[in-house]
């Protein structure tokens, strides 16, 4: 259908995405793009390779999880992302991915403390890491109870989700959003990133703690806000999509 | 010969992916096509590097180690190779590599613990490591002993060799499996991804432990068996052979 | 400008070198050109990609910060490179990467010890690590405040900045310099390697110390000064430009 | 001279390979061919990035480290080759890389264990690693020592060097050598891949000590000497110069 071809292009260009960064071998990992008029998003199918993907491939389900348009079963966590986009208002798209460093962090159920400026520049806060599911939730709505446990840290922790567009769900691996789904990528690869240099950084100095409150702030606020100074004007240092 | 063309075709492919995917320098390595009608299998010819290779410099040997046909030394893992297809029912192919994380692990000495869903999306339990071979056994028939000293631990440890298709000999490194040659390279590239998280993982968190058995079971099973709905239903997400 | 396109052309150049070599993602790092007669230096624009740089996007700049010439605001980190090439006299470039494992070392906040030849080849004493920044410096001229907390490193430590042309500014990342911008381009993938390095050698031997000091002065001025005997009197071994 | 166009030619394939083989970076390593029938060898310039090499720009240098043929400076190891040359009869071939975990070992001054298959398949007991040498070794002919210091590591652990085709210069990094420069090239490849595990392996599992005696001796032995049965008897497994 016309009117789903925009998503459509965008979910398949952000999936595209995760393979050409490496973040994801064979059919791993998934995007999906969000239309917030439409009320729908377009999402990878499940088990197809990255090579094998067109963007009429992509799977258009609604927030109930129904598929609105597309042939395909969509991704198995696909009620993981509905969940996302009902509970954090205002983004346009989610990543998950199982790239290496991100992955172990999230299989050693630790959040990543903020250990520098690279990571200060992208957030102000740990990456934080879910507490592990119950059996319950496992054994019940697990894709959507995975969503949820993803909302609740960030309640419990009260996260801003438009500040901190990232975490760790618990022996699991990582999910990050944006206001696009070009930028969930791009905040994946910033993850996988930071996630590779605080390993390297506790290897190096084991009894590293946390930088100071005042670094964080700084880093994080010439980047964003009202008083950013990072950056162009009229070009986007982001994604521009 | 041309009854012989199938297995040859797939067993060089599967060689091929061994170095495309980065898992053997030079000469290392191996794979093989078995076809249970003929009782007989294809196998890389010993110390020819990859970039060597055709389709015809295959080697095609029977269960007793017999080459049928072929102008080269078959790989000197052969009887390993021939040990699991005999030990193994149903499977079509079986890889060695001397991947860097797998073979670390098995020099280590040590089964990698189901430490993430990546891991319980392939296998169920730990990816085991072999007990060390006596000096008669490795005095012995050694290759042989090789592929005996795998039966042997999946007899111990009551291991479902088509629910775990890969294993880590001791001090020596990875050997895979799968209905066909190419599941079984597939399954040595999982088996690397897995063996790399895994240490990172610990080397983050020293006192990691198994996820909780509810998660392996769920991750596993979404993909296996009767009440998978990972995939598709007409699209293979694993090797398309 | 054409008085300007020079360092325009030696900064752009260095700029691509740092994506080249892989010591940056997308919008991280930042070179620049000094030209010590115009007293100005181009330097990579803010928050622009690698792949979207041209010579002319290169913004010149003077040493009080005010921009000469250029249409787009320079860099985040632009007085940072002004206070060194104020501090520092001799040099002809300054570059600023994200390279995971010296970014590593500064986020440990530990200088990297002398732990082989390698090290001494490029220079005769630790890569200096920066003490902490106060809260104050940070919420008063940041950017300027961290090239002279690099320079007070230098003083307090009586370090040659000819002879060392690098150094890590704790829980941020590694700054390098040189006779011109390709050098100090090549002194940040130098920096990088020796940083990778000196992670394993620890990781091997942890209570490894610096090697012995008549090693380091015979690497050292095997290559500098004027007994050097390493490369050709007239081929450069280091950057051409 | 056209009678050096053979060495010159092994000396500069062997060189590109290190480049190709990722072992070294910029003007970094160094490898030679030896014609024992004329006493000479044909080594890298010094000082001279990979991509600026031609055949033509091989030096050639007899035992006593003179220049018998062209036009530019020997590399500045030039004495520690000729030095193996003269130490090690029958070896036709030398090779010096940087490469990043051989040398994180030789900097950590540790001897790297057989920890495995892998390396059992290339050589029957550790990788040595030499003492440290002394200040009056440093200041006398340094170059010359260091080639002394591998030679006498052999003769007191009573080492065969035609099976053992590598050494670790304590604090400096990896030599290697063989029948041919290809050779050399080839073992200094083989000696990264094995650094590599063993720091993985001794991460895994920190009080992992050697392999059994036998099983060392099976895999060294199936692939040297008489009894090999691996490879080819046509076919060379490695390299074909």
């Amino acid at each position: 259908m016309k009117k789903y071809s925009e998503i459509r292009e965008l979910a398949y260009l952000a999936n595209m995405e995760i393979q050409a960064k490496g973040l994801a071998i064979y059919t791993f990992g998934n995007a999906s793009a969000f239309d917030p008029d439409l009320g729908l998003f377009a999402i990878k199918p499940s088990g197809v390779e990255y090579g094998d993907l067109s963007p009429d491939m992509m799977v258009v389900v609604d927030l109930d999880n129904k598929t609105a348009d597309g042939k395909l079963r969509p991704s198995s966590d696909t009620k993981t992302h509905s969940r996302l986009y009902k509970s954090f208002p205002g983004i346009g798209g989610v990543c998950h991915t199982h790239s290496s460093f991100a992955t172990a962090w999230a299989q050693a159920r630790k959040s990543i403390p903020v250990l520098g400026t690279t990571h200060a520049d992208h957030l102000p806060n740990p990456v934080p890491c879910t507490a592990d599911m119950s059996d319950e939730m496992i054994d019940g709505d697990y894709e959507d109870m995975t969503g949820r446990v993803i909302a609740e840290t960030f309640a419990s922790l009260r996260l801003d989700h438009l500040h901190t567009q990232m975490a760790l769900v618990a022996s699991h691996g990582p999910f990050t959003w944006g206001k696009s789904a070009a930028t969930a990528v791009y905040n994946a690869v910033i993850l996988e990133e930071i996630a590779k240099m605080a390993l390297y950084t506790v290897q190096i100095n084991p009894g590293h703690g946390r930088i100071p409150e005042k670094l964080i702030e700084k880093h994080f606020y010439r980047k964003h806000g009202a008083g950013a100074y990072y950056g162009q004007e009229n070009i986007s240092s982001a994604p521009k999509i």
